[in-house]
């Protein structure tokens, strides 16, 4: 039997809604109906004031607390932000109603490219449309009219999830209080396109790829998925974690050189382990769209590139955080948003946090990361 | 016609040496003869003490300065480092004689990977030798011993090239008087190894790699050798640069997003265009055999991890380079290299360059940097 944290939400049960009314996409693409996974946690105050929406990043979902209790291993079915939100812990399921959903276009129960296309009965594969930031936050607001929230007391994500939460107060300003954008960035840089764009290559090239349409094939373009993630990953850590991790030792017995190709350095092999792994489990047009989705994001651009125009009829209060050692999103990236914020004249604290844990230190429950979010949570009036 | 530049060396002939001792690496493999190919400008003065040897990088070769008259484009011929050597140029020909070769497992003429092996006679593929930094430094040497060069004035690298010239110094101290290791690192960090070895799984893993044996099925892994240029392309660059370069500029007319993943950004567009150049020339296990003599470069390993105790026999004036904007050896991994130095009391120059291009700077034509290289070749007696 698995011990479970008193403070974790517990064992958690997904729902399915299905939402049957056309959506139609920044690109022009029209989805007849959809389904969206969610899971929620805590209980939605009489008032509906104390609704927390949680986005995910590039390879999330809606699994964000919590443990399945039909898991075949339990304790690995935490969810990935369970660290962050139950009773007690710094977003408090006793106070706030949390709200975790798989995007349209994931690869976990929501409707996307392995779903099955109506009108020719397969999956939709690489016919599936591209999808944008806002084209998520309408998808997410639709949820929010079916749960009968009018207004999230917050919206939070890390990474491509904050930039889900920025675009929510631009194009929704009066139904969300609280930012929190973590991680985050304004638009994505040439060099950041340039590793999303090595990784889709890596996919796009692989010839089990088959234009995307691999799943009437009996294959997955695994050759591909594994070198996204390991770049992905490694892009996602810093140098300084992976060399106390990993530094140069050599993977089992002896420390002579074996002058070959095989995994010989200990982060060779983790890096195989973590492609290997998730090219098991992770849908290939997914990993496109989620990418693209970030290329994408540019929320000034419909303001003549001025992002303080962009923020100019929000009310939300922002909280903006990055960390000392993501070089992906770096704080100089979250800096250029509070500025904006600031030269709007909007309500904004920033947080520059010290870790060594790069990008993926959003995810990890660093003292004062936490300490900070627990009390941007403890101000808000429910 | 081509106008060549007057202080150019102008046209150049390579040379084939042959060397029919047999040599045995570091592995214990032993190749029972082989090829180098070599260049030489300025001549080589009466009492053979104006020598200096040009180690190339991953990508590099024996053509390092200078035009070929027959070549289809004579411009593009130029040699990898023209902007440095000449006549009346930092490395002067005038009072120098400067000698550039393809390293042994090279794909531009000298031995390696696509030359047929005599026991077989096919190429040797994945069975040509992997080949370490001290296995070059001997390689070389005996180039040195060929050419009747008993001490070099100088032996000049930047990144795996300055690894070759700071093993010179420790393996044969007293046959070179300065060395010059720009943007190097003492040896790589496990986050460094974590690239080349994403650039290598694209390789090992594209099937028209058939195991390193492609060259008897008619193809090459181009598609995992693409990939490899595109990723280290990415990682020798600066975001600054790239952001410079290209920043979020769409590739084409108009400035609609078109919501696919053909090439939209301008980025996209440049690292395709590499990695397909790339793939069109250059060797795939000259590639992997490359990336690993970086991996498992680590002079201090015989020194048990001390490197001052690994320069303790050399004599040699060290100058150490490295440039603000390269992140894949960083001015810190310089750094590493001058406190050895400076711990074992060697003789060393210190400079810390301000630059945009990344670790590609040491082969930018930089004001401050090229003053400093004249100015180190001038104080070099011959």
């Amino acid at each position: 039997m698995t011990a479970i944290a008193a403070d974790s939400v517990g064992y958690v049960t997904p729902q399915k809604f299905a939402f049957e009314t056309p959506i139609a996409f920044a690109s022009g693409a029209v989805l007849p109906r959809y389904d969206l996974m969610v899971e929620t946690y805590g209980e939605l105050n009489a008032a509906r004031s104390n609704a927390v929406l949680v986005c995910h990043a590039l390879s999330g979902h809606h699994h964000v607390a919590g443990y399945y209790r039909d898991a075949p291993d339990v304790a690995r079915s935490e969810g990935w932000w369970e660290n962050l939100i139950g009773p007690g812990r710094p977003l408090d399921t006793r106070k706030f109603f949390v709200i975790g959903l798989n995007n349209l276009g994931g690869c976990h129960g929501s409707t996307g490219p392995a779903s099955i296309d109506p009108l020719t009965g397969r999956p939709f594969g690489s016919a599936f449309p591209v999808v944008t930031v806002p084209d998520w936050v309408e998808v997410q607001r639709r949820l929010a009219d079916r749960l009968g929230i009018e207004q999230f007391a917050a919206i939070i994500g890390g990474s491509l999830g904050g930039m889900q939460a920025l675009q929510w107060s631009i194009l929704h300003p009066e139904r969300v209080r609280h930012v929190l954008a973590i991680a985050a960035a304004p638009k994505l840089s040439a060099e950041n396109i340039g590793f999303n764009e090595v990784a889709r290559q890596a996919i796009l090239t692989d010839p089990d790829f088959h234009d995307g349409h691999f799943y009437a094939h009996g294959v997955v373009p695994r050759r591909g998925l594994r070198l996204s993630r390991m770049l992905g990953h490694l892009t996602y850590l810093s140098d300084d974690l992976m060399g106390e991790k990993f530094g140069r030792l050599l993977k089992g017995k002896g420390d002579d050189y074996r002058f070959g190709y095989d995994a010989e350095f200990e982060v060779e092999s983790y890096l195989r382990h973590q492609g290997d792994k998730f090219a098991g489990y992770f849908d290939a047009n997914t990993y496109l769209l989620m990418t693209r989705a970030l290329d994408y994001f540019d929320p000034a651009r419909d303001f003549d590139g001025d992002l303080a125009a962009a923020f100019a009829q929000s009310t939300a209060r922002y909280f903006i955080a990055a960390f000392t050692s993501d070089w992906r999103f770096s704080p100089a990236r979250s800096k250029e948003i509070v500025r904006a914020l600031l030269a709007g004249r909007r309500h904004v604290s920033y947080a520059e946090i010290e870790s060594v844990e790069g990008h993926d230190s959003f995810l990890m429950p660093i003292a004062q990361y936490h300490a900070l979010l627990r009390a941007v949570f403890e101000g808000i009036r429910v």
